[in-house]
């Protein structure tokens, strides 16, 4: 159910609808428009008959027939765009969200030396596990709290806001005290004890597809960490499963036009575990830029052949300059912006090691 | 890693072993065998170098080539069985279990009337959700705790050791503690977090494959939970995720006779989830046997279509007992047996309700 | 559209009701069944207005909305059974047909030896490839009209009807001179022009499953053989392609009550395609037949370690011996018979040279 | 096998070669290079020991280790690119080919009014079906010799190069007579005798990847076409079949940059039958450019609503020009070019009907 508030609908009025739902044992879910505020309501089963229409202030109330609601753009007509306070990147706005960094975060000298590229490249979020669910119980499982140290260093120094993996409670405590942005990885998305802590966090939350997840399936994932009060979801297509042995998954950018259809929310896409070959990862890069993404997760370490863990996918980065100067011909093209890129002038002013955070824009 | 003690190596000298590999920072695990007790070693990157191939009683120290150790029948030649404290029902060993219940449990009169039917049919294990892990956060979750002690509550009256399923490491503390066996489903196979934590506990656990998990996979999540010392895992196929739309999932059953080639470990099926069908639910059951699994775990319903959760796939009771009576038939062939079915008997002696604990067997 | 005749209508009102269909630029496929005949129309669109309800001897006349027409059970009851002159082998009745022999005919000494072995294991049918569709240009593409002439002998000398493959339509003329059973193969699965040719055949169509074709489309298939005239079609499930790796293919046994549940057509399964793996061939034949499939296309091969093709999944004769024995006793749970195994009692008499052909039932 | 002749070596040098090889059997592919001309040899089984290596102009011979030969960028290091006689439209060269067109050739009148459009848009090249493979025998098969006659008519006045699907022998036979292109469609892939077929035709050819057709299956099937002497082969992604059920196939683009990589042949994109949705075509067609392929072929109706076949995926003619319009700037990014667009200055011009051949360019 949703109750469309009137255009100049007070603010009590709102409240008072939304007041009214909880009495009633069931939760409102207030979604502030450009024009009018709309008021999802989740917890009921079938119609709600609590007398809502007649309240002062509401337009409408109607029946949500999507099995998602609060990730519906029938709820929220405006596109969903995540800001990060002090920082001026977002996702979902007119901007591309590039993340960038290691699989991994395997020491402070790797992460470090990796930021620095990918910082100068233009990318304005990091990407690291600390905490990575791995299918062999004996490979290298990440440095956990070590590694969220790190990344906030890595925020410190560069200002990019941080993207990192949590895989259970646990982590997710920790990832949502260090990071930005909490990472809900492609084997979890239907964990939905983790989707409603996630729900709870005060960090968005990126929220990868399952290897065999429907469209269906992954708005009802976002819908499970929106209904718990987590407004923030940020989509992420990584390729699914399929016969095809060419590549380590099967990319699926149909997707995208897909969400943007069905959904507020932002999408981005990620080429490295798409593809699983590096040789693979700029013209997907390309393709998903000019589908119409929202941004690009993209893997890049500056010691490809003695990464911990996937290295045949992660860019050189000189491979990842590359990526972003023809990403970023294509951006103009599909009318959306990437942010300036730092490589040249900072060369020409030769002060590579000094902190950037004040000029990275 | 493997040591291979001699036949006639004393338990001292098994311990020795073990606390030489414990010492030098790795695992032992200890797998007692028919003829001689092996000691498999995890935590170890590359060969391991501690001199073990000197030390009394071992025969040989080899390596293992496959990424899963503990699960592999390199490991262990013997069969593993899985057995129950106070019950003659075990699993993989040359009784076929029968699992069989709702899809949750949604009361307590529900939960008998089936628990009655099914016991009657034959069934040693009785299956029944108290966490449902739900594609939308709208849909019936379980009755969490008050369902676990109906769940007891059938074990206590009717003798059947219970199947269930846990989906965080909260749940699956309350399920350890009353259940018997514990359920991982198949959107957690590879949610690491709970496989290390089921790991941890005293109770077999149940392990159904994911969607879209290759053999590999399967087995290397099945090496998560041995691999933290609990040995008593069984194996479940519920189908798998293609194009195929005739079915909810399309049911691999080649995978039996895999695992079984690979891997010491007991393999069950699941008709149910793997057919998405109350029809094909028996024709599959009989093709699992005869393709040699080591149980069936099935949906029965007194009233399927007012089923809370997968009424679709839940046979009648009256189902179940043909059910019974072909599968039956089809172990003969494959050299397994099945309980004594106590349905006719009963209705002769006039006493449907009594407590059947005792007289089971 | 289906017209329904009356049980007492006499031919000559079958025919009258033929007569007003094909005058109307339709086509009228009548299908005797065990109570009354019913008439298909094919060629229509939409609603056909001729006024069949009134003419003598008519029932009624019923729309078919499945997609399919004449391979649907709506338009036939009974089970339809495919005879062969001259024997008492059958495909879809109470026996379970038997196909055995090599991927391809190589020689004449290879294929009798084979035919030797799988004809005293009781196979009624023998299969043999003499045009191959391979992946590679390059690979061997069958022995052609001399391949399908040691067909003809083994037919003659063993009494087997034989099975073999057209892969187009000069090599279906010659098929269908020389062999029992055409065979379409799953590559060819939606090769219309093909289809239609074996519509206009005068031998029975083994029609294989296409890698990653739907039931819907399976059936389609059928249907355009059956539309061109040709009634005696043969299913065959030999596995679909997915992500899985363990096999080559997997096998959909749920296809078998799927097909029985919507078509009157027998479907025989392909475990040797269907698994690709010989140690796997023997435990999916007795799950196929437990699932209730009306045969079995087996690959033998007398050495197979030197077969010009798919050695890897054929059988040794002993080992097919064996799944003759072990499907045996399978079938007799699912009421279905096998053919008297000549194994045994010849070794005793001391003939295993003589022709067979006499003798054989 | 493959020769390598010295960069002077004369015309005669190579035909020595060509007959040596040929004299012993197998068959000899002459393919000139920018620097020098390469001997691939098929036909054989193991090493060639005819003492190639030492005939005069020949620099070495090197064994190919890939199943696929002719069409391996180790045999032919430049792209190959499709010419058209007395037309300026070419494939695989800097110039992107665009096919646009109606699904099937309906009518004369329909068929002129799209090519009117998709021409004035810039489409070199005009797509429509007279033979349709359809899923069902009672569907529309398309109009035959009738529609080869239209889309002759079609090449007469717009100078448009033609492009239609051969489903058999037969249509080939006319489709390389009336056609400029003859398409081999996704469900005939491995239909080897039409592929053989193809292979003589003197026209070039459009081969479509199968539904489930791995990578190597794909590049198989064209060296089926090459090995019987015709090299002008163009490759065409058209989605492949998985679990995704928000579009109709899922759109593989990756396969595109891994064309590339292992073979010098041009790969076009199909999102029409890639999506199976109207609205996903214009997205997916900028993705597919983005990536990197050498040509779009695209659905266009003028009255998709109407349409005897793909109605859901035909773009109506404004969408088309509006898809040409931003493929256009991307294409620029990739540093590939689109032929002029006549829609502006004709509309100014004031000459819309009149024969536009002339012009065009």
């Amino acid at each position: 159910m949703l109750v469309v508030m009137q255009a100049h609908a007070s603010e009590e009025q709102v409240r008072a609808v939304c007041e009214k739902i909880d009495a009633a044992g069931l939760r409102a879910h207030p979604i502030p428009g450009a024009e009018r505020t709309a008021i999802g309501i989740t917890g009921n089963r079938g119609e709600v008959e609590i007398g809502l229409e007649e309240m002062p202030g509401v337009a409408e109330v109607i029946r949500v027939t999507k099995p998602y609601k609060l990730v519906s753009r029938d709820v929220k007509q405006e596109n969903t765009v995540v800001h990060f306070p002090g920082s001026p990147a977002s996702i979902g706005g007119p901007e591309l969200a590039i993340i960038a960094g290691p699989c991994a975060v395997e020491s402070r000298e790797q992460t470090f030396a990796i930021a620095e590229r990918v910082h100068r490249a233009g990318a304005q979020f990091f990407r690291g596990g600390a905490y990575k669910p791995r299918t062999s119980p004996y490979s290298f499982q990440g440095l956990g709290e070590e590694g969220l140290r790190i990344l906030a260093e890595v925020r410190e120094r560069w200002g990019m806001r941080v993207v990192t993996e949590a895989i259970d409670n646990e982590s997710l405590e920790l990832v949502e005290e260090y990071a930005d942005v909490i990472q809900i990885g492609a084997r979890n998305m239907q964990n939905f004890s983790l989707l409603k802590r996630a729900g709870r966090a005060k960090k968005p939350v990126l929220l990868k597809r399952g290897m065999a997840a429907t469209l269906e399936e992954f708005l009802m994932a976002a819908e499970y960490v929106m209904c718990e009060g987590n407004y923030n979801v940020i989509l992420c297509e990584r390729g699914v499963r399929t016969f095809a042995d060419h590549t380590r998954n099967t990319l699926d950018l149909s997707v995208v036009p897909a969400v943007h259809r069905l959904s507020h929310l932002p999408i981005v896409v990620d080429p490295s575990h798409g593809t699983g070959k590096r040789n693979k990862v700029t013209p997907l890069s390309r393709a998903a830029v000019a589908v119409g993404c929202d941004g690009l997760i993209v893997e890049v370490h500056n010691d490809p052949d003695r990464a911990l863990s996937d290295g045949m996918q992660s860019l050189y980065p000189e491979q990842f300059d590359e990526l972003m100067s023809e990403v970023r011909q294509i951006a103009a093209v599909v009318r959306r912006e990437l942010p300036y890129q730092l490589a040249q002038n900072r060369r020409v002013l030769g002060t590579p090691d000094a902190p950037a955070t004040a000029a990275a824009r």
